[in-house]
């Protein structure tokens, strides 16, 4: 064998590990795009449904195509009976991200992708069915209640929160929800997605490559940190509060989620939308305590470590404020990303080589085997 | 953002992606060490509990130690109520892998691993419950009937093949799954084992991590090969008509899965030991046709394109001759390498960072947002 390249970074940072056309972070404008388009373009303009056709088919579409894809997604909604068996026997206290990647793994052998002709259908199924998974487990598990998971809302935003609170949502917040899936859909090579063109490269199938980002988002370094917002903000009662518990954490030198990226290093774009979001939602629901919080707690970590609030930390406020339960924020994220894995997945099919990498050794040279009895 | 670092090879081929004390692949001896000992000292010599033991601890078990580490994994053979019920529900003809990958991540709802401080045990729940699920499902689906999951045997592949057959195995066959197992058990950074080390680096739990790897060792690059093998050799019924086949296959530029390797150069070390036990089981047996087609089959694809055999291809005949259905072959692997999976997931929690590499962006510059009315 060649002896291997050494890298510099540990975790390939920084390390180019293959290509994409789907996008950009830190490169350019506001620092992120999906296929050429500005992350604040369509946060501003577009459905979220019109960016996961954007990524998965390369363009955006025109009404009819947009019309005919959210009339598709929306008759996919339905859960099999033996899907809703399985959730059924997921106790109430379990990890709702591994009520996700069991759905996930479960629908993989009830609809096998068998073969990569039939890719776009099984994307536009785990869209579609995802707020149906993770809402009727959610219902059955706390309320004892069997669901129906078809609703009269026509986007993926509105049909989670219409399963979630048993009434069609208000205009603001199926808008906010649209927003919210547009800013977490891609992000590049991140964890998840880099664990999805890892599966993908063995030619492994769909349910099994989003089964595994699901695994790999569940991580408390990836998806679970608006979660951890959420429980710090929860903390304090007042700015004042939060300035007080932030400086003696800072000093205590313990982890603080929701602020700073491994690649972006002034801001997140996705921040300051979702931030504006969370005032609008503030204001509607009459607080005077999480939002003001959440700001505080802003100013301080900008003040004292140069830190800025990633995409995480106003979405912690801003899903509260919905009546979302904390449990199910990293649920939201798959909801979103989902679209981002799955056209990463496309693209490694389409250009593949098995993603294989070396090691540095760094065990014993040679070990000579010894009988059990000598040992 | 700095700029990347561009690499050369396309999947990360011959690049250093992180560290590992566990294993070498190429570099002394026959070309594979596990911990330091060479793969035919431990084949010849090892349990396959022993080997498990000094992957996951690091040193052989003296003889205290492994009498107890074998009588725990006894212990550990039951299914959940639930899990059953979950497997109960899998179809017939659903990809035996898609059945453990379910069965791994739905036992993650129901013994969720809390802490890392808990890692050996769900580990150890793991290695002795996979033969358990996978020949559970098999049994139900394919007999309707609902097996007892303990069993007599006190190694983990006299306990599968005994749970397969309904009887204990012959000394030589338990012998045989145990070097079957020993072979499989490691091997670095295959994608597998990165797919496992990507998850464990966003510190998500041990269900997620092999879940993952279980997803990407399905793909046909990776795990499936010993089906292919025996896919192929199936088709022929002489050395002559094996002779003929592959010329033509060669010819017409088709895939003959099992030969060659993307690390090894000249062998892979793993066959003269596996190809040695297919031999002795052909005489068991009194084959006259498997075995004499394999070994045509090995020596056309050197003599015409000086492609070697590797682990795989005389495990499909190896399996096929103790009466093990093709479509289990892989899910072995899986009983065999999550020893390997799960003490990759402890040696990169123990010195972390996530893994999170960059790419190279291929697609369109800057795209201005058009309203839908004007597409």
């Amino acid at each position: 064998m060649a002896e291997a390249k050494k890298l510099s970074g540990a975790g390939l940072r920084g390390q180019v590990a293959g290509e994409t056309a789907l996008c950009t972070v830190g490169l350019t404008g506001t620092g992120l795009t999906y296929c050429g388009y500005d992350i604040s373009d369509l946060a501003d303009n577009a459905q979220f449904e019109e960016v996961a056709y954007l990524l998965l088919q390369g363009k955006l579409p025109n009404q009819q195509e947009l019309d005919a894809y959210k009339a598709k997604l929306k008759s996919l909604r339905t859960l099999p009976d033996a899907l809703k068996t399985v959730l059924e026997n997921i106790p109430k206290d379990a990890h709702p991200m591994d009520v996700m990647r069991t759905g996930c793994s479960m629908l993989g052998n009830l609809e096998t992708e068998q073969n990569f002709s039939e890719q776009d259908d099984k994307i536009d199924r785990l869209l579609a069915v995802f707020p149906s998974i993770i809402n009727y487990w959610y219902s059955f598990a706390h309320k004892g209640v069997r669901i129906d998971t078809n609703s009269s809302s026509d986007s993926i935003g509105g049909h989670f929160l219409e399963l979630l609170h048993g009434k069609k949502p208000s205009e603001l917040h199926e808008r906010v929800m649209n927003v919210s899936l547009i800013l977490y859909a891609e992000h590049e090579f991140n964890a998840s997605t880099f664990a999805a063109r890892v599966c993908a490269s063995t030619l492994s199938d769909i349910h099994s490559c989003v089964t595994g980002a699901i695994g790999t988002l569940r991580g408390p370094l990836h998806g679970g940190a608006n979660e951890a917002a959420m429980e710090l903000i929860q903390k304090f009662k007042t700015p004042e509060e939060a300035e007080d518990g932030l400086m003696g954490m800072l000093q205590r030198k313990e982890k603080i989620m929701g602020f700073g990226h491994a690649v972006y290093s002034d801001s997140d774009p996705r921040n300051v939308i979702i931030k504006k979001w969370a005032e609008k939602l503030s204001k509607e629901v009459n607080d005077t305590v999480l939002y003001p919080v959440s700001v505080r707690c802003e100013e301080v970590m900008w003040r004292e470590k140069k830190l800025f609030c990633n995409a995480d930390f106003f979405h912690a406020s801003t899903y509260h404020f919905m009546g979302i339960p904390t449990g199910l924020f990293t649920p939201i994220f798959v909801m979103s990303r989902v679209s981002g894995w799955t056209a990463h997945v496309k693209e490694q099919r389409a250009n593949n080589r098995i993603i294989r990498p070396s090691a540095e050794y760094t065990g014993p040279e040679h070990a000579e085997w010894l009988p059990i009895e000598k040992r």
